[in-house]
């Protein structure tokens, strides 16, 4: 399960169901405090979907109309903010890393083979997967166009930076996503690859457009890495159910898909002397009875598996708001520490 | 049939074949004059094709040894030559533009379905498709990481634009390929986006990183768009035969494929009165018998569409060289107006 699919379960901005008086230090009062910039970014990114090639827009504004939270370009947004942005070099760097993450998922889908994204029938379903991976260059190449026009070229180096850092994670996912000899150092570095380096390279794009000073610009790379690991081991954990005993709609996806993640690996690690032939046939081998979910679902609760995943990402959490202390207090920073605070208690 | 399997067709580089004296004004001086420069951007490419992810290098190095004239890079350098080029700006924005170049093999392979690229096995049959597209992906964030450290931003403004209407020119090609209605104009624009636009870019960008002035800069873009509609066009009437009774190796891939180009689409134009069955059979349909391509072939050189293709191939080398007479006469220049010729004569 990825980070945006869950995220995108609640309101989009356009919608305007956030107060504008949402209570200081909420995810509320984030997306208040950023709904001007993300309106003009959402305009930004409608307006640079268009092309004299009518398939492209169609299938772009297929999966931008869907929504998702936008949360990595609210990260640029909003280090923007704290960083006292002027011009619109922020929103630019915005639109971009939105190009760049729906790029992915385009490329993603097709690789997976996933018949979903966003709720909705997967782009290459539709128009097949040859449209889906020239579109998805489509907006890869107009995201540089955009940060082009910002004229910062760290920014630039930045986001290509991440940009090549998600291919190698992919790839690496790809070459060990079922493998279950999976170490944790390994699967972090996926996950820090596939998720967490565009949560830090759009934050930290934002500051730098603003032409904050250098230990400003680290503490929001750094936050934001932190909550991408946060965010993407809280899924990781409510594949599994997370702390309740009440399972989420897509519980299991990772599971049937023989996807190792953290939860997985644990209690792989931790059960190996009595399950091995278990986790070599439903995992290894990918061949599953319907029963297989709940079983795993009891190992990795037994083991501790799941409880390790949660401490971890609570940590992360943590470390995500610590880094934010070089900021005076002011309502974004609050804000953005409780979006740390957001990402792990969804599974609670 | 693709500019650069024809041009791989020839000894690389690296071979050292190209004699230090080849006569002034030709095609080989060309590679004579490059060679010092462009084993510098080989030595460029092959260490960012490095990772810590060892499928990343492994599956981009069998497109890379396979070689290729690497022809794109070459606009880069010479037209950095031809503008009194300092330092090695030219040399880090030609890998860029192979990067690109290469993603963008990759990615058609995988939409094309191919089995062939560069004479090997296509890369997508030995990795999987998957692996294709995410290596294509990480070879495009490569590309904006050595422009990035030229610091132009203008000549990375180009090499974006350019990489997003490849991507345009290619969704174009797949939505209207094999539609015997295709009209020369459509056609055109398709080769614009997914040939000319490199050719045009990678030379603008050699003009652009070396500070010359604008109409140099305007004369190297018209010299590359010109050369590479010139080069696709006598591709095209190359898998009909071309001017030869002697067919090539590859000739009748394009219409196996069922893909128009112009040869094809003016004898459809010019003989639908009496063939219409035929052409919605073999192109409309793709059922295909093993005589169709002698027929087409027959109808195509009757008509005299393949004649009117090479001619239009040659206004446009005629066009590409006239773009040249900005620059005093130079070697640089010549062997220039030689490759113009050599992109023609190759069909005589």
């Amino acid at each position: 399960m990825d980070a945006v699919d869950l995220v995108s379960e609640t309101a989009p901005y356009r919608d305007c169901k956030v107060p504008p008086t949402a209570r200081p230090g909420t995810v509320e009062s984030l997306f208040a405090l950023s709904a001007t910039d993300m309106t003009a970014v959402d305009a930004l990114i409608r307006d640079r979907l268009q092309s004299p090639v009518a398939l492209i827009p169609a299938l772009a504004d297929h999966l931008v109309a869907a929504g998702g939270k936008r949360l990595r370009p609210l990260l640029t947004v909003a280090a923007g903010r704290l960083c006292d942005t002027r011009g619109d070099g922020h929103l630019k760097l915005a639109a971009a890393v939105e190009f760049i993450h729906t790029a992915t998922l385009l490329h993603d889908d097709v690789v997976d083979g996933s018949s979903l994204r966003r709720g909705k029938t997967a782009a290459h379903l539709i128009w097949g997967g040859a449209s889906s991976v020239l579109v998805g260059d489509f907006l890869f190449a107009r995201a540089f166009e955009l940060m082009v026009e910002t004229g910062v070229l760290r920014a630039l180096e930045i986001l290509a930076r991440a940009a090549r850092v998600i291919a190698e994670g992919e790839v690496l996912q790809l070459t060990r996503a079922h493998d279950v000899d999976l170490n944790q150092t390994t699967y972090l570095e996926i996950i820090r690859g596939k998720t967490a380096e565009l949560f830090a390279a759009a934050a930290e794009a934002g500051a730098v457009v603003s032409g904050a000073p250098e230990p400003r610009v680290r503490a929001l790379s750094d936050y934001g890495m932190k909550l991408g690991l946060a965010f993407q081991l809280t899924d990781d954990a409510l594949d599994y159910g997370g702390a309740s005993e009440v399972l989420g709609k897509n519980a299991g996806d990772d599971f049937r898909e023989g996807k190792v993640t953290l939860p997985l690996l644990l209690a792989i690690e931790r059960t190996r002397d009595t399950e091995q032939t278990f986790w070599e046939r439903a995992i290894g081998r990918r061949d599953q009875t319907a029963d297989d979910f709940i079983y795993a679902r009891s190992l990795i609760i037994q083991s501790g598996a799941l409880a390790s995943t949660l401490d971890l990402a609570q940590r992360y959490a943590d470390e995500a708001k610590g880094a934010l202390r070089v900021f005076e207090i002011s309502d974004w920073r609050t804000s953005l520490e409780a979006l740390a605070d957001f990402a792990v208690s969804r599974a609670a």
